[in-house]
Parts: structure tokens; C-alpha cells; sequence
């Protein structure tokens, strides 16, 4: 039986959260943003919270007063024992239907090349998380993105590059995978060894490194899985049915839109380098589907936790570190509502960013006009919103598009016309994803 | 000397702070609730916290399994001692120039009628609280607002009636007060008597209960503050100074406007009974000094902690509750940012608000137009933004008003109309409030 | 049904609590001092914290940079408006068999002469709290304690004053209490009526002037309980029974001695205006039944959240601020486990205490000798220890008292010695108290 | 300069705290314990709580609706890549002046046999940190702890093996290091890379693993300090003037006796196996001075927080974990106050741990009698203390020795007991330790 509440999980919130008072001396600053940079970048990386008063933000000291430490150099890599990479090696190989799994924690240790080269050696499927996609490019042919419930319900082995069995992985519990699963689990964080299903063979260390361990191992044991392999076989078939049924869906013409033409008409004018962030329910995991990554760390989405509101701070953010690059904001009107107003901030600092709000009139979707009476439903906004007009307000540039054909023009235009930019997509609010075989938390 | 640090003050939050889970029986969720609600409106009332998780909302019983409890009768207002009434009589009849200071105690405990009949009686000057406002009518001869910081440097003696010598009432101390000044206090907490300052002759109890003494006092032994007194005559010439010099910013014709002018047209369209519902810095604090309440709990604002994007909830809240009262909701444009998209709410239900959003292009007013430079200033927002549109989006009405008259026909408009609108006002970037003699917190 | 959970409640610790950072000058430590007793005996008396680190207590300034804040006054104490006294007072009279309960609020707030006096107008039974003992002296022919279970089931109306009907009291629900009490609460805090059973006549204030206006009341309008009512007949019966059947068990000659007779040795040898402190949970149950207090706030013990390890601090601090007063310290021997070694600090200071260790070998009673094997109980403590040594380690008396008549002697001892003493009595680890109709959560 | 706020210190406690609640079925306890010790013993081990409140350990299910999960196995040990074995090695072999400082990272680690070999193969001299005693053994001849001021204060490059620059080592920081010091730096715990002072050469991974690569490059290309290289002969030189400097305290036949003599005697009946528990200040300190450890993980004490009261839980459990060795626990009198009476725990379950009180009056050292007056020093304990009474209050030895002699008599008689026993120790308050050359927080 899965059940949410079938395996402890734990918040791994990082250690170090420090606030700094006045009694510390302010020369000190540098010294504790440098402790704050390197628990962020160290172990599994992540947040970390310095809290700095008004009153010290607001005093003052001479130049000559003040030390700046070393720059934070990148964390050593851990790598495993030789003994490790055997036995990791050993139980896939022993192994009738592998499937990788591979994770932000691969993207994070920049373990691209030596994952790419491991798949492609060992001809192994594999399914990337939310955030891992692009480690290997969503196109490539082992990709069984397409086929994930019946890749993750019929693996007698799951390899866990960086990626965790936690709810977005259903905690490797059936219903959503097989009783007797086994799993080889690479994770840069001791604690997450066998935390929701017992690992065979663990690999502590970074992701990048061990992967080049695994590699280095199997050129000296070459082995691969045969391409009329009955697994692979399998699984070929399945995603040819699933992508033969999408395909009306991403080819429909029908108006008010569904999710995924609006998303193929992105997806056709995207550049491949080009950094998608998204937020919202249905806009987020439709769009995971639909478009491909074909680099690592260019999806940045409302992560494990799932907050809203993170859209246009990572957006902007990623466009001040990118400037050359092409940055999406792909957000549903819900998560668009949390944060929605610091468009502003790109206007000001000249971000040429892509806002695309998926507006089908509440979360969920909404009603197509405002009832009379009392019993207006909680989920639903106001109908037709035009959320292109809180991008003029602050003078970016606003589109409407409630067709395929305004939906590419008006993307065409942004991508010209180098400024901030909002679409307003209508969405069908009847539109539904394709039917789900389980509920999301598995509750079966 | 004054600072802020001189005077311990204590976060108060009200102690109830509770999470359901599941192992309680949900049958018992309305008496958690009535728990809630007691604690929120006795003693010090405040917000509460009761965290309901999802399981716990999506559970369900038979309506049969569940009881209600008694509704939640208003807690009972106590009062003080006879002996403590008339010490507090006595000190304030030894007082040579005192100064009642009205907070919003007065207006939670709905002491209105009690206390203007106090201030009639006695003849004493006061001075409202920024939300104690109304208590008295902000119009009233003796209310000593405009030469608010000479009243305060001055008294010999305050009497606070459910107002607290805080931040906002710079702790009580030099140099925003006498160093020999001497305290009467009303609370309704004991702990925060004598708090900042000691008081000579404290009240606690309940304003509504313990004012009615006051009067039942001075009706037994009636004694007044003549008109020809020297303290209140020197604060009616102050106050004529003030009013005076404030003139020609109310009337200024010049474009673009001033804090003054605009705020002169909200007050002349403005009917009485009115609910002011402001935030931001200098919209709050200019607002307070021109828009007048003639009855008490009808203005809120950021509060004491001057909690930002409070408003759109707020304003929303007080509509709802308020039906058949003109609500207008009055924001710098920093201070809409924050939550400024919850028009959408207003929209969808029909709330006929009016937002006037006050945009001098930034925190504390900022540039004219876009510097191509790299040196943008923090506090500055993208010029000339035009938060009317973020209105239109959602179907509200909007208007731009860079006029007094243009001004005037929109807030006609919008009351006229009946449905949620906002106002996009543009104030001049340098416009400055009166030159303040002190600095807000008082370092001096 | 009666059920620990059945009645939310609310942990009122008090909301000071403060941390002093050598960032805040060290000159206004005192005004914190102030804040901190301000808060600790305002409104419902109990502990703050107040955190001094090492930095700040071992920084120093010159005496003359240091001022110090005005004695902090005890809060003023809140009365009731005449019309609530008099709904109080008709529910009273209303009532057919009505109980008062007496607790610590009234002790705290020196209620003693007006409760007597109420109970004496009236001729009301009444109950006293653990820690409202004495408030009414217990010898007193209106306290029904010995009947307290026939009493609280029986009662169709009971009086708090000052006391909380939380879980010592079975938050006033069935089996304890009748389905259909009604409540008189009497409370310091606004945010307790209510809060387990509703309140029909509630009186916010200070439970002494209170108190002294419910006396004023009923001299106005007299009125009292005949003796020949049935109700005290009941009562009387009762309590007459219950005493009857202790009567063997004060009166007991057998050793290992039960719990009755030593603590019937020792009340007949302290005087009236002792100090009892005690804790642990039988001998804490049990000397409540057996030892009488005459004066109030002379009993302290593990209070309402049960603390352990209270006991040594307590009866420290009520010698040296009581140097002329008798105090005992009566714990159990799990109890004395937790911070036993204290008594080194009394010694020290040569404070006369005198310890009492009531041993029964373990938690609820141990094993008489230690068994071979590997299944010793959980609960259980070495046999035979000889708490008396642990005094003597240190230099005080330690005695240890087999049976009624070596505690009495070895009492008689410490009393006359001046001395820190410690008696170790043996207590039958078979001994129970009287069969108790329900268990002390009451699940039933 | 060195200081306590010069280095941003972070507060690393384990991140596992899980409360369980009844609505969490408690057939997953046994997960939630195995996830309880997967954390403690990963990455950095550490304790780590979990919380069973009364409900969930009260309640009860069948046996077979119990599954455990499978044994949490030993986490992976991390290796570093063999380039930043060679860099390290490099490092190394550029100081003039190297020291290694091993601590408790390699003990928990199980590396003593790699971490010896790596001494022995580099004749480096070693200082151990208190709890990374014994790793080597303390008697060998390249241990510098006698001259650990002087090594601390002279070496050029520390190579840090599992222990940290915390403020047990000075931070790193002059005055007590060199400005130029340089670090070689091996933890399990990436964050703590250069958390101090900056590494030139970080070795994450686990310490047995990581000093098998160390060992295994050294085979390769091997390296030696020579014995007449100046800093090994200028560190025996130094050595052998401390050594000298304590044979007179050690050899003292003073009474009543200071520090270093009784703490000769134990060493000397001390077998070498045994697990020395201890806490206090001077008696912690100077117990670490003078007794040695022969092997890894048998010196447990108060740690890196300096928490007192650990001593007789650490004893406890030491002696329950190894019923075939010794446990002694050395304690000072302040030490011992605070859960002193747990020895009852030892006694009732027949465990042979011998405890030593060292005591001299109190915190530090106090008065040899009681003054009369009121002017008691807070750190003075009521002199003359005789705690092996309180040993036998629980049918425990309790032996008192004032001399050498006696001393070294109860010790023996203690160890032939096979029972529980407690020696108290007088020691003369006046006793010092070697005076210090720098006060312990180094301040100035």
C-alpha cells in the first residue's frame, strides 16, 4: 500500500542560518557572507539564510578597516571507493529492467558529460526529474520520458543519479513501482542512503565524480543493454502509444486553446539554449511534457516543495547571469498572482524577458463568466483576465493570443523586439491533462 | 537623550498559536476555533493563529458527530477602582498644560461616546493616534493635530487613553518630550503600565468602562480647562501656524501635484462615514494629517509594526463587511507592489473599492525617467507606471489622473460608478511633506 | 464523554521573553530588569526570562552612566461593573447545589479575608485547588476536599475563584462533573472564560477586589445556605464517611508504614504557619489530602504542567525569604532524583530545611531487593536507599525513620536542630492510596 | 589579533528532529527510528532526537502488522580524488615547521591504523585534540601534547585530520598561531572547509579512507621528517623542559594533594584498554595532561560545547557497551552537582564503574571552612564534601582518600570490587595548573 505518510521524510533545510547583530563587529561581514556562500555550495547545496539588521546595513566603517577572505573555492569532490563502483556496477548489470533516474543533483555537479556517456555506454533508459532534465537532452532516443508510469511500475532496478525517491518520486513505493524494487542510489548526502527504499549499492560522493568512476569502470568491462532487449522493447512501444496520443492534442486547432498546442508553438521557437522557468499546477507539469531541455540547468522550476511565487525572482535572476541567453517565464495565472508585480523590476533593469501566463481563469481553471449569485467557486478568478495589461502598466510590451497563430506571432515579436515581455495565453479552462493513471500522492 | 533603543519594548503577540492535527478529533475543530476567537478579542485584542492542515480540512464526519459551542460572547470590560479614578482625576486637574492622547484602544473598546464626552467636559486638547483617529472627530476645536509635535513637546502631563507611548509616540522620551513629563494611563494590559514611562496613576481596564467612571467623575465634581488658558491658547496659535502654512501645498495648482493638493480632493468628495483604508510611508503619514474621520474605526492602516501589503486585504475585508460604505484604499506605489494583483479579488466579487495608488516612480520618490547608466538607485521603480491598467486587466475601471481636476472627475467617477476602480495618481517625484523638526526614531 | 482532548487548551506562558545582546547598551539593563517583573506579576502572574550572556555580565561601565527605573508597582488590580456582581450573584442564589473551587489566582492576589468572608456569609462548601490551599483554612467546616470526587460529580453550579477548570480539575467535564454545570468564573484573564465549559455569570478582574465587591453585595442583599440544606447534608455525610475510612490509615502501626501515618506524624507536628513544599505524584496526591494549610501561599508544589525537580529551588527560596518560618521539603524519591544534590546550597547557606524523602524504591513503588536476572522494572530504584547519607555528604542531619515513632522523633530533631536535615522514610512500596473512583485523565 | 568573534562560528547540530504523532500510524516507527540512526551516523555523526510522546509509546498494535526495515548499515565512506591526495602530500612536504592535529573525526572514523602508519612512515609530529586521543597512542614520541603551546604557536602548516579550528583550537588564529599559518585540511563535512582559515589543500571524505589514499602515495613516493631536522628537536626540546617542569607536581607528596598527583596514581593502576570518562574544567583539563589514552574512542567528555552533567550518562553507557572494561569517570565536585545522583542507575544495574570526585570546594576551588558572614563566593561549595556518601546512600563503595597513599588504595580496592564505586578525592582548593602563557579565549 503507498501512503503519503508511508516513509519518514525529512526537511534538510541547510544548517547554517545566522543572524548577524550589531555586537559583531561589521568588519566581520565578509567573513560570515562567506560562510553563508560556502554551507550554500557545500554537501548537497542549497539556500542559506544571513540575516543582516538595519543597524548594521546602516553603519559604516573606513576600507582599511575591512579584510575580504579568500574567495570561496568550489567544495571538493568526494569519489568512491573502487569496491563501491564494482558492486554499483555489478547489481545493474545483474539487473532485468534498469532504469536511471537522473536529478538535479547530477545537473548541480555539472556531471553532464559523464552522464551522457554512461547512458550511451550501457544503452540504459532513463528518466529525468523535473529538475534533471537536460542532463542527457530530452530528445534522445533512451529518453522514456514519454512512458514514465510504466517505465517506474515495471523497473525491477532503479539507478538514482543525484535524484531522490521523495513524493514527486512517489517514495519508490507501490502501487507506482514494483514491491520488489532494487535500487543503486548515488547521492552526495550520506543521510539519503536508503531513506524511503533499502539501497543495494550506495555511491556517496559527487555526482560528477563517481559518474566518472562508473565510466572509467565500464571501459575497462564494457557492457551494454542490446537494443531488442525485451525492456527496451517494451518501452519503445509504450511511448510510441503515449506520444501517438498526444499528438492531437499538441497539433489541435481548436479555440480556446489547450495546454499542449500553445506549448508545442513554444517549444518550435524556443532556441536550445535557452532557460525555461515555470510555475503553476497543470502549466508546470503539462509544460515538463512538452518541452525539452536540451541542457542541464536551463529548467527551473517550483521545486521539491513546490512553492509559487519563485517565478519571476528566479527569471530575473537568471537573465542578470545570462544576458545572451533567452529566458522564459512560464507561469500559470495562479502563480502569476503571487508574485506577479515584479515585472517591474525587469522593465526597469531592461530584461528581455518572455512572461507567458497560462490563463484559464483560476486554479485549476475557471469559470467562463462571473455567476450572479452567491456561490462563486474558491478556485476561480475573474474570466479573461488580460494580464498583458500589467505588463503595459509599467511599460514592457503586452500580448494577447487566443490562437496558435497569435501565440506564434506574438512570440515571434518578443524574441525580436529585445524588451520585457507578456503574453497572455487563453486557455481553454475545460482543458484537462491526459488522463492520469494514479493520483499524484498515490493514495492506493 | 532620546533613542530607540532606550526603551525595552516587547512583542505582544497574542499566545495562541495553535496546530490541529489529525490525532485531534475533528469534531472538536469548533471548539478550537472558539478558542481562537476568545483569545482574538479578549484582553489585548489581536490576531490569532490556527493552522489547519490539509488533512485535516479534507477530512469529513457526520454533521450528527459534530456540536458547536456557545457563540462567543464579547469578554467582560473591567473596571477601576473608585480610588484609581479619582488619583487619575486629581493628577490630571494638577496638570498646567495637559494633553490626552487618543489610541486605538478607545476605538477597539468603543469608547467613543465616553471619550468626546471627556474631551468636552474637561475642555482638554488631544491628539489621536494614527488609528485612534475618529474617537474624537478629526474637525473637533480641540483636537491639537496640526501642532502635533508642540503639544507633544510640551505637555506637562498626557493622559493616553488606549494609546501606547511606542515608536510612533517616540517612547514618551527627550526630545520629543519633556524630560519632567508625567503619564496618566489607561490599558487594558497591565503589562504596559508604566512600560516606557512611569505612570503616576494608572487605569487598566476596559476604555469603554473605565472612561464612563471618568465622567460619572467629573460630573460629581466638574472642572475644565478654561478657553482662555495659556496652554490652549498657545496651541491654538501653533495650530493656526500649521494649518496656515500648510495652505498652500492643499491649494496648489501645480502639475504634477504635490501630497497635498490630491489628498484636498479625496477629503471634499469623501462622505463622513468613510472607510480610509491606507499604506506606504509618505501616503500614510501625509494622509493622516489631511483626510479627516469623523467616526472611530474607520481608518486602517500599516499599524504599529507598519506591516506593508496589508492594504488590498484589508480594503477588501472592510467592503464585505461594510456593504453600504465608500471604502477607498490609498497606496504609495511601493506599497502596492507588494500585494497590489489582490484587486482581482475586488473584481471578482463585485467590492466597488477605489484604489488610489499615489506614484512619485519609487520608494520615497524616484527618478523622472530611466537612467542608461548602470546606476540605478534601489529605491527607484520604472517612471510613470500606470497602475490603472492593472485594474483594467482584471475588468476593473481605471483612470490617470496628473491633475487636481482630472483628479476630482475620476474619484466622481468611481463613486458614481459602482464598481472596483483605481486611481493612478501621478505626484510630483520631489514633492516633500512639511520639514519635520525631528527625525521619525528620534536618534537626537 | 469525557476525554483529555475533549477541551482545547492553551499554553499561556508569558509573552516576556527576551534576549540581551551586548548590541543593546548594558546601561539599560535595569529597564529591562523592570520590564521583566513589570510582565511577571501583571495580569496573570508567572515566569518571564530574561537572557543575559557572558559578554554582557562580564562588560562593566561607570555607576554614574547607569540610571535606574522607578520601583516597578504592583499592577492595578481591575474590578467588575455592579451589574456583572449581581449576575453573579443571582446565578448563585439561583443554583441548588452549588460549589465554590478555590485556586491560586486568589492566593496570588492576597484574596484570603474576602473569600473567607464570602464562604462565611454564604456558608458556600468549597473546594480548594492543589495551590489554593489555605486561602480558607483547610480545617474549615465548609471545605468538602475529603468528599471532593462526591462534591465535583454532585455540584449543579460551581464558583472559580481564581482557579481553571483544566486537567487537574477535569476541565469540567463528565463523568467528573454533570452534564448540565453551570460555571460562575471568576479570572484575572479574559482569554480563560470560557474556555473548557462556558461561562454563565463571567467576572474579569483581580480576584480580591472582586471578591471584595461580591462581599459589599451580599451585606446589601444577605443571603446564605441553611445547614439543614440538603446539599450540605450530603456533603457532610460524605465527608464524614471519607474521613472515617482514612482513619485506619492515619492511624496505622504497620511497618514498612503506609503513606497516611507519616503524614500524620507530620502535620500534627508543624505549625500553623509552615511552608509546605512538595513533589512527586503520590506523595505530592496524598500529603494534599493529609497535610492542612492554614494561610495561603503556603504550599508550593510541581503546579499545573507537573514539573519535576522544582522542589529544592522552591524550598530554598521560601527560607531565605521566610527566615523565620518552618519549611519542609516532602518529596518523593523519584522526585528528589531530578535535582536532589541542591541541598548543598542550603547547607551552604545554612538554612534550616527540612527534607523529607518519602522512599518506596521507585517510581509508583519498586522492588524490595534487587532481582538476579535481566527484567528489572523500568520504574524501579535500588532498594533501601539512604537519602539521609546524601544530606550527611554534605554536613547537614540526615536521620531515617523505620516507624511512626523514629519519624517523629527524628522530626522532632531536625526542628530543634536549627540545622539543614534530611529524613528518609521508609514507605511500604506495596502502599497504595485509597481505591480511586476514576482514573486522572479520565478516559471513561 | 585573535578574538572569539573572529571567526563566524556555525552551530551544526544534526538536522533530523522529528516529533511523532499518533496521526502517524505507528506501524512506522521502526522506520522512523532507522531514519534516526541513518542520520546520526551519517556525514557527520551526531545525535540526533526523535520525540514519542505518551500516546504513541502507550498505544499498541499486533505484532504482525508491524514491518521493520532492514538494518541501517554503515554509511559509504567518501574517498577524494588522487589529485588532491598528491596536492595535499605536496603541501605537506613543502612546510618546514608541519604539524598534525588529530581529532575525533578520525576516531569515529576508525582510522587509527592508517592515521599511525601515516605518522610513523613521516616521523610528523602530532598533537591530538581531547577527544581524538589515543588515536595514536599518547605515549609515542612524536606526540607533542606536552609542548602543545609551543607546536600551536611554531608550526608553519597544520594538517588538521578530522578535528577543527574551533575554539578548543584557537580558532587557527594569532596569537596563538602564526599570521602566515598555512592548512591542510581533512574533514567529512564540506561545509567545514576553510570555515576558519582558508585550506590550501582540502581533503573531503572520510578520514579511514582518505589516510589509506594518504598512506598508499606515501608507499609510492615516500617522505620523511628527519629526526634532526630542527622543528622535531626544538619540539622534544621543548617537551622535555614541560615534562621536567610537571615531574614535581606529579611527584608531590603534598597534603591535602593538587591536580597531577592522584591523577599519576590512576594512571598508573589505569589498565590500557580502559574508557576514561570526565568532566569539569581543571579536572577535564588536566586529566587530559596526564592520563593517557593507549586506543581510540576511550576518552569520552564534555566535547565541543563544554556541557556539564554528561559524565555519568557517557559512564553508563560506556560500561553497559563494554562489560569487559574498566569505566572509570573522573569528575570535579561542580561537575559531579549536576547529575550526581545518577550513580543510583549504576548501582541498581551492577555496573563496576569506578567514579572519582576531585574536589576542592567548589567551581574552581572554595573556602576550606564556612565564613560567617554574608559575603559567600558564588563558586564555593560547602567545604569538605564527603560524595562517597552519597555512593553508599544507594548501597554502592564509597571511599575517601586525602592522600597519595589512600588513594592509590581505594583505587585498587575499588577495581577489585566488581562494584560500583565512588573515591572522593580531596584536592587543595589553592591548587593551580601550570601557570598559562595565554588566558583560554584568547582575547588577547
Amino acid at each position: 500500500m503507498g501512503d503519503f505518510q508511508a516513509a519518514p521524510q525529512v526537511d534538510l533545510a541547510k544548517p547554517f542560518c545566522k543572524w548577524v547583530g550589531q555586537a559583531e563587529r561589521i568588519d566581520l561581514i565578509p567573513r560570515y557572507i562567506a560562510t553563508a556562500v560556502r554551507h550554500s555550495i557545500s554537501g548537497r547545496p542549497g539556500p542559506v539564510y544571513l540575516d543582516l539588521p538595519g543597524d548594521v546595513i546602516a553603519s559604516s566603517l573606513e576600507e582599511d578597516d575591512l579584510s575580504y577572505p579568500q574567495r570561496v573555492e568550489a567544495p571538493p569532490a568526494p569519489q568512491v571507493d573502487p569496491a563501491s563502483i564494482k558492486a554499483a556496477v555489478a547489481a545493474l548489470k545483474s539487473a532485468r529492467q534498469p532504469l536511471a533516474i537522473i536529478g538535479k543533483g547530477a545537473a548541480w555537479a555539472g556531471a553532464e558529460e559523464q552522464v551522457r556517456r554512461f547512458i550511451e555506454e550501457t544503452q540504459m533508459p532513463f528518466l529525468p526529474s523535473p529538475m534533471g532534465k537536460g542532463v542527457v537532452p530530452d530528445g534522445h532516443p533512451l529518453s522514456v520520458a514519454a512512458a514514465r508510469s510504466y517505465a517506474l511500475q515495471n523497473a525491477d532496478l532503479v539507478f538514482t543519479i543525484g535524484a531522490r525517491l521523495n513524493w514527486i518520486m512517489h517514495f519508490g513505493l507501490p502501487p507506482r513501482f514494483r514491491e520488489d524494487l532494487r535500487v543503486v542510489q548515488l547521492d552526495v548526502a550520506a543521510e539519503e542512503i536508503g531513506s524511503s527504499v533499502p539501497s543495494e549499492a550506495p555511491l556517496v560522493g559527487d555526482a560528477k565524480v563517481v559518474m566518472a568512476q562508473m565510466v572509467a569502470e565500464l571501459e575497462e568491462s564494457p557492457w551494454q543493454i542490446a537494443a531488442d532487449n525485451p525492456w527496451r522493447q517494451a518501452l519503445d512501444k509504450e511511448k510510441a502509444a503515449k506520444q501517438e496520443a498526444t499528438v492531437p492534442m499538441l497539433e489541435s486547432d481548436e479555440v480556446p486553446m489547450n495546454y499542449y498546442r500553445p506549448l508545442q508553438e513554444i517549444q518550435q521557437l524556443l532556441p536550445h539554449d535557452a532557460i525555461i522557468v515555470t510555475e503553476g499546477a497543470s502549466t508546470m507539469d503539462i509544460s515538463r511534457q512538452v518541452l525539452d531541455n536540451y541542457e542541464p540547468r536551463k529548467r527551473l522550476d517550483a521545486g521539491t516543495w513546490g512553492t509559487m511565487g519563485v517565478g519571476p525572482g528566479f527569471a530575473i535572476a537568471a537573465q542578470v547571469a545570462n544576458p545572451d541567453k533567452r529566458v522564459i517565464a512560464l507561469e500559470g495565472d495562479a502563480a502569476f498572482g503571487f508574485d506577479g508585480l515584479e515585472v517591474e523590476v525587469a522593465v526597469r533593469h531592461k530584461l528581455p524577458i518572455t512572461w507567458i501566463v497560462f490563463n484559464n481563469n483560476g486554479i485549476g481553471g475557471g469559470p467562463s463568466s462571473l455567476p450572479e449569485g452567491a456561490s462563486y467557486p474558491p478556485n476561480a478568478f475573474v474570466p479573461n483576465a488580460r494580464y498583458d495589461k500589467v505588463m503595459e502598466a509599467f511599460g514592457g510590451k503586452g500580448y494577447h493570443a487566443e490562437t496558435p497563430q497569435e501565440l506564434r506571432a506574438a512570440l515571434q515579436a518578443s524574441f525580436d523586439s529585445g524588451e520585457t515581455t507578456l503574453i497572455n495565453v487563453t486557455i481553454n479552462p475545460e482543458s484537462k491533462r491526459r488522463p492520469q493513471q494514479f493520483a499524484w500522492l498515490t493514495r492506493g
